[in-house]
Formats: C-alpha cells, sequence, structure tokens
C-alpha cells in the first residue's frame, strides 16, 4: 500500500486562502506523491503550463482555509494507568485525529524503574508500527531515572526521539525526585534533548488527597481540590530552577494554572528557554462544572469524564481566561490535548467512592484543531495564530519542522482544507470517532468544518468519509528542538 | 522605465537556501516580472517543465540564504531638526538601504503645531516620490495634537497610512502632553491606526541637560548622562497606561533602558498589545564607549557622532545584553534604524560647547541587515528570528505582510540573497554609500554579506554594483497592523 | 490658660494596658505639667513612694488600652477650594479630632502660582493660631514651583515645615508639572524635606471628565469613572521615577488603588525611600455604594457626599481589601483622614449636574481611631499595628517623634485612654462634632470607645464632656523625617 | 545564687539614650530585682524622690545607649554535625554571648528520625540547665516527622517551645520531604506553632557536591559552588507555597542568597505571613573571599572557617548589598547569628580532601551587637533599626516581647549599654570568648563597644570584667509568635 502510494500521482489544492504562522495568501499548492513540490500563485499558468490540467487530482478549496495537518505533541495511545489502559489504541486514536484535521501526532514511550530505555521504546514502536493512520513519533517517558537511563539517554537521539518527559508527580508510578530531575536535565543540557515536565508536587498532592478521601470527600470534584493551584505553581517553578542551575531547555506539559504561566513569564522574561503548552480542557472547562456535573447514570460521579491531572482549574480564579491570554502573547506556546480516554463505564468507575482510583485522563484528539478555531471565531486568537499553536510551533518545538508543520516544497504533503463556513457538533453519535463510551466535549459546537485531510499526499479524509487505511501513518525521526529563539 | 520592468521578465533563484520567520528550505522562488509566483522545489523540473530553462534569468544562490527583503521601519529622510536636516534625501537614503539588502523603508511625515496633517503627507510624498531606490511608505507624526489633527487622523487609512506617532520628549517640537496623548489614542482605538511612541520624559530631560550645561558638562557624553535610563522607563510606563485605559495597541520606538522592556514585558504578560523595537546603536554601542571617543579633528567632542534619542546606555548597566535577550524572548519585536544622518561637519558641530544644539541621530540604514546577521554568527539569535526581526516582523506590524515580509506566490519580488561566506568591512571608503562624512560603524567587520538584492523582480544590487535607478521605488499604502496577536 | 496648664498639676493613669508600636504593657503613666515623667510598674509604690497617693489627679484605666493620641497628618482645615472652602474651621475641626482621639494634626498651609510661600504660610498660622483644641503642624503645599518657591523651600525647615506636598492633579489650580515636581525633588534630596504627592494623571483625568459630562455622564458616581485607577497607577510610578532620579524621599498621599500599592511596593523591594498613607474612606467605602446611593432629599445626588479625590473604588475589583492587606504588610505605612469637609447643602449642590464642581473630600477627622480600631475588632490588623498606623508612624514620619506618637519620659503628655469594651454610633446627632451637615460615616458601629483624651496633661474629652478650650492646642515645629529605614 | 538576685537590690542607669524599635529617648531606667519597674525622665527627683541616691548601684550611661539586651534567636551549642559537635557549650556559648551584648539565646533542641519529640527537649534541656550565662528558649527541630512528632508538635506549646524548624537540606539527617513539611505546616496553621525552615534543595546540592568532589573539586570554595544560589531560591519559593497552600506561617532562616529574599518580598506583598532573619556572615563575608582565603597553617583549606550551609554568596552577584538593603525595607526581618562553632584542628580539617565532610558553621554570637552596629555607624541601617533587628523583632517573633527585647517596665532587667565611642577589635586573643581556636571575624574593628551588661538586673559585664556564673541563665518559655502583623 505504501508502495502504491508512491507512484507519484499529482494533486492540486487550488482556490483556497493559505494561512501560515505569519499570515495568508491565495495560492495554490502541488503535491508530488507524498510531497509538497510547489506553492503557486492561484489558478497559475506556469510557465506555459496549466497546472490545474497537469495533475491527477484537484482539490477545489475555494472559500477555504488552506493550512499544514495539525500536529498533536502531547498522547497517551494505550497508555497502563490506574490498573487499566487508554482505550484508544494507535489504530482508533490516530483514525479519530485524522478525522480532526490532525496529520501527525507524537506519543510517548515509556520507561519505568528497572526498566531498559530501549526496551520501553521498543515496546512502544511494537504498539504502534502497521496501525496508524497519519505519522507518528515518541517522546520518551523516563520514569526510572537511574544510571542505565541517563546512560540510554543520548541515543534516544539517534533513534528520532529528541525529547523526553519527567514526572514531578505519581510517586511510585512515573515519579522523579529532584536529584533524577536535575541528572536527566544535565543531559538534556549537554545532548539537545528537549526536557519535558509534568509539573505538580505529586508528594504533596498524594497527602492531601488522601486526606480529602479519610474525610469522606470522595467525589470526582476533590480530584481538583487535591491537585491544588499551588502545587502547579510550585513545581513548575522548582522545574525552572533546576533548568537555570543546568542550562537545560524545559517545556512543561498541560498547563492550567494561571500562576504556573506567570513563573514561566517570569522566566521567559529574565532569558530562559522555557516553553509551556496547555490542552482545550483548560480553556474550556472548569472546576465549577465538574462540581455541578450530574448524570442520570452516574450521579455526582458524572465528574470523572473531567478527571485528569493537571486538574481542571476554578473559573472564578480566572484560569480559562488566562490561558487563553498567555496563549495570544506568547507566554504559552502550543495547545495539544493530552489525549488520555478512558470509558466511563470500566474505567473511570474504578473510582467510584475515591477518586484516587479515577484514571486520570480527557479525550480531545479529534477536536483539538476544532475547538482552537472556535477561539479564533470569538476573536481570542488569529487565525494564524490557530496555525502556529496546533501545528507550526509543535514542529518547530519538536524538530519536525520543514516536513511538518509548513506548506512549502520539500514539507510531505499533509494538508487539510478547513471551512470556514461549515459546522461541527461535537457528541457521540456526532462527530466522535474516539474509543471512550462518552465525550468530554458532549454538546460543543464549532462554527467551522474539517473537510479534507491529506496525509503524505494522500487524501484521508473527504467528503465526511474516512479513505485511509490502517498503516497509512509511519513513524518520524524527529531532529532537535529549535527551541524558538 | 517602470514600464520596461513590467514587461514581464522571469527570474529564478535557485539552489539557495529559502530562510523564514519559522524555518528554512531549499527551494527556488520564481519571479514573474514584479511578482513571485512560485516557489518550487529546487532544480524543478515542474510538472514536466524545465524552470530554470525556461526563465529570462536565473541567479544562482547555491551555498547562501535567500530571504525576503528588509524592511526598516524606522527612517527620517531629510527631516528638518535642529536647524538643519537630516544630511540623506529620499535618493541617497534609500540606495544605501539598497546596498544593505533593505527594500523598503518606512519614513515619517511630519505635522507640526498649526500645520495640517493632509499639508504634512503632501510634503513628504513630494519629498520621496520619484526619488526612491526601494518601495517607501509613512508613518505620520503627529507634533501638534488639535482639534484639526484628531479629525484627519481616521482618514489617513485611505492614504494608507496607518500608523502614526506621538512625542513625549522634545517640548516645543514634537511634544504632546498626557491629555493630547489620551485624545490620539482613543482616535487609535477606535480606528485601528497603531500609535507609536517616543517614550522618554522631554519635559524632565530638558531641565536636567539645562542644569549639566550651566554646570558646564557640555561634551556629547552629557546628553546620555541627560536622558537618564529613568526617564525613559517612566514615559514608557505612563504610555503602557494611557494605553491601557484607552484600549489602543502601543508601538514604542528605540527602546534603549532595560527598564523599560521590563515595563513592555510586564503589560504583555497582562495581555495588553503593546510592541517595541530596538536599534541596532542600542545592541553594540555604549555610553561608556561615547564617554572615551576622542579624535585628532574633533577631540572629546567625536562623542557627538553617537548622540541620538533615545541614548546610548550604560554598558556596565547591562542594557546591551537585555536588548539582545529580549529579541530573543520577543519582549521586543523588532528592529529598525531610526536612521537619522548628520554630518560632522557643519551639523553635529552646531553643538560644540552644548550637547543641546548637537543634532539627534545615528545613521545605520545601510548597516541593520548585516549587523543584525552578526548576531546570528556570534549565536545570539537564529537565521529565523534575524529574518523575523528585520522583515517578517515589520511587515506584519505595520500592514505590508503579503507584498512584503515574505517569499511567497502572490509578494512583491522583494527578495535579497546573503552570502554567509562573504565578508563585509563597514566604514567610509570602504561600503559607505550614505551622505554622512563618517560612519557611526567604522570599523564593525560583518561575517557575512548582501550579494544580490530583488526589489518588485528587478535586479538592483549584485556583484557589488548597483543596477537601480532613482525613482524605482514607489509609495506602498499599508494595511492595518496585524498587532501579532 | 496656658499658663495654669503649667502649674505642674500631677496625673497618674493607672491599671490600664500600655499599647505601643511594637506591644503592650501592663503599666502607669505619670505626667507632670504638660509632660510625661514616668512610665511605671502598675500600681507602684515607687522607691517607697505611693505615686498614685502623690499625684493630683488619678485616672482609672483598669480594663482599658492607654495609647499615644492619634495623629492625623493630613487634614484640610478651611481649605478654599472649588470656589467655597473646607467647612470645618481650624476651632470646629481639632474639636471633633480632640472627640475622637486624635490630639494632633498636621494641616496644609497653601502657596498658589505668583504667591509667596511664606505668605502661604503666615496665612495659616493666622488661621489656626488661638483656635485649635489641639497641637497643630503645617506641610507647605507648593501650588506654584517657580524660582521664588524653591528658594523659599529650605528655610521652611528652620519654620518646622519639614514636608511639602505637590499635585499631579488639578492643572490650573494645584498642579505642577514634571519639570516642577524635579526641581522640587531636588530640594528634597538636597535638604531632607519630604516629598508629599497628590498621584493622579490630572491633565488626562480632566479630559476623560470632561467627555463625560459631554456624555451627559454628570452624577457623582462619574467622578470615580474619570479618575480611573490607572491615571493613579501611572502618576505613582511618575512619582516615584522623578524620585528614584534625584535621590528624594517620597511619600504619597491617600492612596486608593491596589495598582498603586503594587507600585510603591515594588520601589520598597529595590530599596528606594517611598511611603504611602490610605485613608479610612479607601478601607472601607466603594464605588459601588456610590453607585447605589440615592436618598429621598438628594436622589442620585446624595452620592456627592464620598466624591473625593483620589476616588473610592471599585470593590469588585478588590481594592479595599487590597489597602487592608497593605497595611498590614507594611507596603503601607499610615492612615490619615485627608479630612476635607463640605456639606451637601451649599457646598457639595454646586456639582448638581456636572460631578466636576461639586468640592473634593470627605470629613473623618473624628472617627479615624474607631474605624481603625474597628479593624483590631475585625482582626484586620493587630492592636500594636493600629497604634502604629495612626499615631506612631505619623510622628516618625514627621518629624514629632519623642514629642508625640509614643508615651516615654519627655513626651508630651497626649494619651487615649479606649475601652474596647465601649461602643460608638457614628452618624449625625449621635457623635457628630464636624460641621458638616451629614456624615460620610452615617450608620457605622464600632465596638470600642474613646474615654478619655488628654493633651499635653490636660483632660479634654472626658466622660461624654469637651473640657478644653478654644486655643488649647499650640503649633509644634517638626524635625526631619526618620524615613523610616 | 539565683536567691540572692533575689533580694531586690535596685539599679538605676542614668544619664543614657535609650534607643527603641521606633525611636530615641533621654530617660532612666530603674530595675528593682530583676525587673524594670520604671522608665524616668532624666535625673529624676520623682515627685520628691531623689530615685539615683534611693538606689543601691547607679550606672552612669552618659553619653552612650542604653538598650534591650541583644536576643539571638538562632544558635546551636553542642550541636552534633557531621561526626562531631559545636565546640561552644551552653556555658561557653551563653558566657561569649553575654560578653557581646546579648542577655537571650534560642537555641534548637533536636529530634531526629526514630526519636521522641520528648526526649529530644528533654536533653536539650539537659545540656543547658544550670550551665548558662544568659536566659534560653527553645526551638524544636523535628528532624524526623513522623506520625509520634506530628502528634507530640502541640504539646511543644505548654513547654513554652512556640517554633519549631524543618530541613529542606541534609537527606538522610534532618531531611523533611515535601509531604513531610506539608503535615508539620498543617500542625502550624491549627497550632499557631510557627515554622521555621532551612531553605536549600538538599537532594539537588547534594549531586552537585558530589559530582565537583568526583572531578576533583575539593576544597572549601566548591562548598559555596555546589550549595548554588538557584536551589535556596527554589526552596524558598516551595516552602512559601506549601505554606501559602496550608495557611501556615513561615520563617525562613539564614538567607543568604538575594533571590530568596526577592521570593519572600513577593510573598509578603501578596499578604502572606512569611519572615525572613539572615545573619553576619551573609552581609559582610563574600564566596569570592573564600576563594582567595590561604594561609600558612592551613594553605587555601582556610576557607574552611568559613564553610556555613547556606554558603557565603559572590559579591560580584549583590546578594551582600540585596540583605544591607532588604534589612533596611523589611524584606528581611531580623538578623541572628547561626552560631555554629567548630575548630579548624579536628573539626573542620575532618573535610581535608572533601569539603562534603567539613562541618558546616561559623561562630559569631560575640559579635553580632558589633558587627550589626558597625552597620549604624556605615549609615546602612539606622540606631532605631538595629535595636529592632537584634532584640525588639526577635522578642515579637517568637514570643517573648514583654519579657525581652523592650525596655518597660514588666520587663527583664535585660540591658546593654553601648559606647558610639568605644571601639572594639575582633580577633582571637583580642575579643575572643569563644570556643574555637580562630575567629571568622579576625581583623574587623568596631566603631562602638559593649561597656555594660545586665542580665535580670543583674551586671554580668562590666569594665571589661565578666561578673556572671554559670547558672545565671534561665530557660523561658516563650509564648506564641506575634507574626508582626
Amino acid at each position: 500500500m505504501g508502495i502504491r502510494r508512491n507512484t507519484m500521482t499529482t494533486t492540486l489544492i487550488t482556490g483556497g486562502t493559505l494561512v501560515s504562522a505569519t499570515g495568508r495568501s491565495e495560492a495554490d499548492v502541488l503535491i508530488d506523491g507524498e510531497t509538497i513540490t510547489a506553492v503557486l500563485a492561484p489558478g497559475s499558468n506556469l510557465l506555459g503550463t496549466d497546472v490545474a490540467a497537469s495533475v491527477d487530482t484537484v482539490i477545489d478549496a475555494t472559500g477555504k482555509y488552506v493550512i499544514p495537518g495539525g500536529i498533536d505533541a502531547h498522547t497517551h495511545m494505550e497508555l497502563p494507568f490506574g490498573g487499566t489502559a487508554a482505550i484508544d489504541t494507535f489504530e482508533t486514536g490516530t483514525r479519530a485525529a485524522a478525522w480532526g484535521g490532525t496529520t501527525s501526532i507524537i506519543d510517548f514511550a515509556v520507561q519505568r524503574y528497572g526498566e531498559r530505555v530501549q526496551d520501553g521504546l521498543a515496546a512502544w514502536h511494537a504498539k504502534a508500527e502497521g496501525n496508524c493512520a497519519i505519522d507518528y513519533g515518541f517522546h520518551q517517558i523516563i520514569g526510572g531515572v537511574d544510571e542505565d537511563a541517563l546512560a540510554a539517554m543520548p541515543g534516544l537521539i539517534d533513534e528520532g526521539i529528541t525529547s523526553f518527559k519527567l514526572f514531578m508527580a505519581y510517586p511510585g508510578v512515573f515519579y522523579s525526585d529532584d536529584a533524577q530531575v536535575l541528572k536527566a536535565m544535565q543531559v538534556s543540557r549537554d545532548t539537545g534533548l528537549l526536557t519535558m515536565m509534568h509539573a505538580e508536587n505529586g508528594p504533596v498532592i498524594d497527602v492531601l488527597a488522601a486526606q480529602l478521601v479519610a474525610e469522606g470527600k470522595t467525589d470526582p470534584y476533590f480530584h481538583g481540590i487535591a491537585r491544588a493551584w499551588q502545587m502547579e505553581e510550585e513545581a513548575t517553578h522548582r522545574a525552572i530552577m533546576i533548568a537555570n542551575l543546568t542550562g537545560a531547555p524545559l517545556y512543561v506539559v498541560h498547563v492550567s494554572a494561571k500562576q504556573a504561566v506567570e513563573q514561566l513569564a517570569a522566566a521567559r522574561d529574565k532569558g530562559q528557554n522555557v516553553f509551556g503548552e496547555t490542552c482545550p480542557q483548560y480553556l474550556y472547562l472548569s472546576l465549577e462544572e465538574q462540581l455541578g456535573a450530574s448524570s442520570e447514570e452516574w450521579g455526582r460521579f458524572e465528574g470523572a469524564k473531567w478527571v485528569c491531572s493537571t486538574p481542571l482549574r476554578s473559573r472564578a480564579e480566572g484560569h480559562q481566561d488566562h490561558m487563553w491570554q498567555a496563549l495570544r502573547t506568547n507566554d504559552l506556546q502550543m495547545v495539544s490535548t493530552d489525549h488520555c480516554p478512558f470509558c466511563m463505564k470500566d474505567q473511570k468507575e474504578l473510582g467510584l467512592g475515591d477518586f484516587r482510583a479515577i484514571p486520570n485522563g480527557i479525550g480531545s484528539i479529534e477536536h483539538r484543531m476544532d475547538l482552537m478555531y472556535q477561539g479564533v471565531v470569538t476573536g481570542k486568537i488569529t487565525l494564524e495564530r490557530w496555525v502556529e499553536l496546533t501545528s507550526t510551533t509543535p514542529a518547530r518545538m519538536f524538530g519536525l519542522y520543514g516536513r511538518k508543520g509548513v506548506i512549502q516544497p520539500g514539507a510531505d504533503g499533509d494538508v487539510v482544507v478547513y471551512d470556514p463556513n461549515g459546522h461541527t457538533s461535537i457528541g457521540v453519535g456526532k462527530t466522535h470517532h474516539m474509543n471512550m463510551d462518552h465525550s468530554a466535549w458532549e454538546g460543543f459546537e464549532i462554527d467551522g468544518h474539517v473537510d479534507t485531510v491529506l496525509s503524505r499526499g494522500k487524501v484521508i479524509v473527504d467528503g465526511g468519509q474516512y479513505l485511509g487505511a490502517k498503516g497509512d501513518g509511519r513513524f518520524v525521526k524527529r531532529g532537535l528542538s529549535q527551541y524558538l529563539t
């Protein structure tokens, strides 16, 4: 099948408005086989050649935006967690991504205490290979920073794995203490591997959670109370200072507390190489809504669908508004999903009676591009910033730029035609292709629509049809981050 | 001559590395007449057409950078100041710009107390028209904010003038008091005109200067003492707060004090639409050097060549390092020159015995691209950031993007081929095409070279020859700023 | 009468709890004539002498607090303003002060453009002399900073006037531009005179006010809209920076915006000698209440009773809470009243139909000690901080310490016996001894009571009786400020 | 002996200038037995009694300062550390304190993992009882936060122990992890016990130290390199955030990094109850001097005399200046010594070849009052602030006020007569009464002199003679902190 795609069929996307991170242009895109070969003045009769007449396929994008395919740099397919595993496989998760205009993901391979890094990476390759609808890369979770792991890390670069993630939360699972963080960051400084950090003070949070449960406060809502913003701010600052001490670059994942953003902004204002992503849930959902959540089936446990870490934050405290602002001012640089889906049935319900046992995670991979586009509609970000946050910056940050994240000659033919006059209703039975038995985004309405999705030149979504196949997606070796200086 | 340029000769720039604000690619650029029509995979045999063989001119850029032509958004050709006038005419100044890889300038039309805005603009059109080597636009200085001027401002947008500049310095010349600033900013908020601000507390500075002169401290160095950083920080904050009150966007020109940058950064971190530019002199030169300046001809008055406002700042206080850092972290967004050249002879020497009479200004228009490229060489900024600071952001900030600031179909053929293996020695008798009798940059060595410059498809500099002509450059109407949100 | 007081009658205040700025003690206070001569262990049989039996008068303070008399460092008796004058004379105002436990005031002598400083001071001496119930000093308003005034300022120190006040508001009345502020602050730096500042950007505010009135927004409420917090923050920062430039100490009066406090705190954290006072109205009253104010007699104009400058601020924005916090953390150092009383009838009503014509001011001199004590009751400040904010710091800040602001041998016998088990109901016809026809504090209830007030050893208030006389109070020459380093 | 002291001999200190935290007065102090009973106008003929003639002892303080005895709230007598123990016993250390004008210490009782808090306290009582020259109290080190310790903590209040100290440094010795810090701070919040914190990130520092040693960087200087300011700033912020989360008050000991001060100041500006002390070594000594230290006997190991934790900081980075500034602006509230003396011989030399084995500590108890007075002489702090930093605030902070820290009736007769015209030369063989074989302060010259020291009414130092006796000092139960709100 891969071979058939290499028979050099040519495609012209014509009549649309190309949107890049810096602006727009009326231009056509020519794709030869898997690769973009030209960006052309519209309707080109190029040096005497009628381009449209010369290609195999013409896609009419008139009145629509033509953007580089979305890159979701934070997903967890099939992640084992809390005695179960994230319910999307690489097959189902990447297919849902494609439906939503995302043409690349970067998932997390996992190494744990006592495991070899190479084995963890191999295991994730095995899960993904031949199963993905779109291209994929890996970050490496280093869940057990020991001498073996430290020695293995530099070798990851040759494997195309140029970033690794540490956890300041989840003692006993993925947790690294500060001494371990230091040592890993020293490798980061020496090699250029980018340090990604889950920045929450796990040891404190775990005590608070246990105290809440002991007081009978077991509902999902208390997950967010236990994971107080103070402990996200604290860990963010701690990570920044260890990075400062070592000179390592730092990327903080799933930032949800405004005070954590302030720490990042302060560090950047002093010239430090620190970056942050947030996720759609921290832009749209709130602790107050989780407190109010209720359903016939689940009662107050309904709020479990929104249990994720970092948790939803209080709207009254202004976190959501601050996240949007930070995206606008570049105090945060990207939006990923932290896609980590669990069903209510059999999975989330493990935490009935004790929120600590609720698997942490929300599934959003299908809706990220739409949810962020809605921010354009409502004036929170510009069209250009939409592309930058969801595609161009992820590519630059994680060493994919050139192949991904931009429409230019030489780049992979990962292109999305987005219709600003279309509409998308999110919800189970509507646009839901993820594996969960519910949607965290049920009822959200989007004033736009993903019309056509090309992955390396192949149309995989069009006209409401999925046209791709399992295995279309290939592993992509990533280069070092640009650090966006 | 303009007619000949429209005969649709075609040019291919091939073999080079295109550098944009976000990344690099190996690609060829096809220009048809004045306009870029395609960006192509290198050496393209495009759909059967041998592109290189089909064009009139082929420019070999192998091993070189191909970048959008520089945009200098802050120049003062022929500006009347202090009883004399800036020595570069639109002819000489824009030709020097072309030599240095700058293909657009935005100069400042001037309105003063009692003058009509329309008349000021007309006067500057008259000076520039038919004289320029490269394209040009205008900002409007509103030196007399009265009811007439306020009423005239909205009409500037139709004239393609989408930004205006106020002065918190120079009482009696261009100065606006806070009530005037307020009123002008209200127009800015209502219309989208961008407010540009010279942010120094002029009334205080003038007292300090008079006191210094009264104490016999008349050397050029005391210009910088009088214009203390505190009064730049103060005015910057004041402008920010009036902008905050009104909701106007704000762009602060020629920022030189690190504390002023901190004010801008703090405002941006709170979500306010404020921006800042710095200039090469604030990155490279210092008050200490001005204090030490001496020559046989001028003695200690030699320092007059570096008298500009805002002034050079103390290196010991760290301002220069902080400017570089701010360019990297995007606390400052652009680099312009504030090109305002005066000869030592007959002009600067007006201030012999009283630094207050020294015409304020440094000429740098020819060297901005080189000086900033040297920042790439020394690792202070990336290649992409170089392009962003000198071309792409100026275009976005000032409503030129699409035509200028980017290499894409539909854009003007303003392209520079820059040789990273070339070398440039700055100095009179070496690379000096500006009208001054000296260079503020004498002795600076650059590890790179502007090889070829195209302005709207026409090669105007190549092989060490100036191939353009007076009048090549046209007035460009600008759209509203993107504000870079 | 003054003579009779010098006949060396002796008084012992016994059984109470002395409260100082740093703590409490059970101790008796012996006053000999006008002066405290000893602080003694309670019930002392001192070296064989039964103290209580040896004195002329014994005041039993059992169960009560014994504190140094209050010092109100910001009052405006008989101040001409807006075509009328503050309605309290030195006689009525200081008597009301005495009723409320305040035993010293510092009022403002006024110099205006074209007037001699010495004449202004003489005029205020004439108003006060022989009329006051308690001791008084003067600050000097320099409303016209010209060469004469600058030359006169150092001489104020010998007159016992060690602080002067400038206005960044009220153009055409008291306003100083920045050049004038600079020159006055240079005198401050050179002499030790403390610069006091009304920090609001008057020129901007006046435009905003005129625009509001032009839009028909004439109610008292719009006074607070026109005087936006941004313009208090701005002016505060500007004053700080000019002070920074000169090295002058700075004291900002009637701070009401939390952002202004943040500017003060930031400057102090950098080591600058800046200080701020707030007033009871900024702790208790709000813009929202002013918006809602209404009465049968005055309708919506009722809000005029709370028209003061700086204005009441929005409670929703958190200014009041921040003022209390700043008092606690010492980001603000003192509480004065800015007592400037006007009647609704004939005075405030000048502004019917145009809030700009409402005389600015609230009368609080009688209630400051009570209102601040209520902050002790509600846990916002400690008992010690109450004394510090209302007496000890004012004395230190303004060069009265030793004679005033502390209970120690050698100090004036200015002592208040305050009953924490008493009660005070504020309102016209209840405890109102000020000259206004209304109370800005109508309906406030205080869980404490001023029982006994001694001024230089003479009991002037006791048992609900005023026992003093016009002329009891004398002018006090002040020394230089301690600056509280 | 204690009995003889209770025979109610009377003492009058006459003719001096009393200095308190808020000001000065010319007054006499009458002490009856152990207790101050009156503060009197100088030369009093009090109600007919000639006071001087009526007392047993008259101390002439003419021309001198009379201040409350110094309180050193941070000492470690006989502390076991690193295989040895601090060389001053309670006997020698408190006698040296007395020589230097300090009349109270608060030492640290120690509980470690597996030990009972009560046992630790009892052990320290046993060491101190009957041995001290001056009064003493204890803080409790909780080196092993477990359920037993948490349960025991509230009971400390009845024992007069109202503060406890945790360590974020020294893993395996005193270290508490964040979960333990949380639990202990919850007790602090619930009981009013004040949390004291050694704020350095021990786990990171220990890795850095091991890496340095592995690189052969074993000299004392590298102690300061390993203990980087980033890890003090980090831990300070972390402690603040856990305190913020719990609502506990926080007192950070031995602050030496300016960035740590900035964290404290920022928290205070937001209204949080956080406090900090610094020590003379962080005001006067620097890392650069430690690098340069050398002697004939010890060579480059001479720098070991200045090995303490937190470490000396770089003068080039401005830490020392910032500490002085913070003392002035009240961003730091107190000065203690962290007196923890070790000899070079047999003790410090344990770390020859490995700085990690050098016992951490400097002995300063004898010189604190003098060293801080020198800050008055050089204009860094005022005379009042000297008293506040060294006596009044320690008393208020740690629940001793009323008995200690102030000269007022009812207070203990702990008084120092300090001669501003005297002189003190610090050094072994000169004024050295501590047990170390060297002085960290060798060669320091002080423009003042401790003349006379009274402890509870007894003259223990006078005329260059020590007149006290072992056991003069008694244990003092402390009340809860005032928190200085």
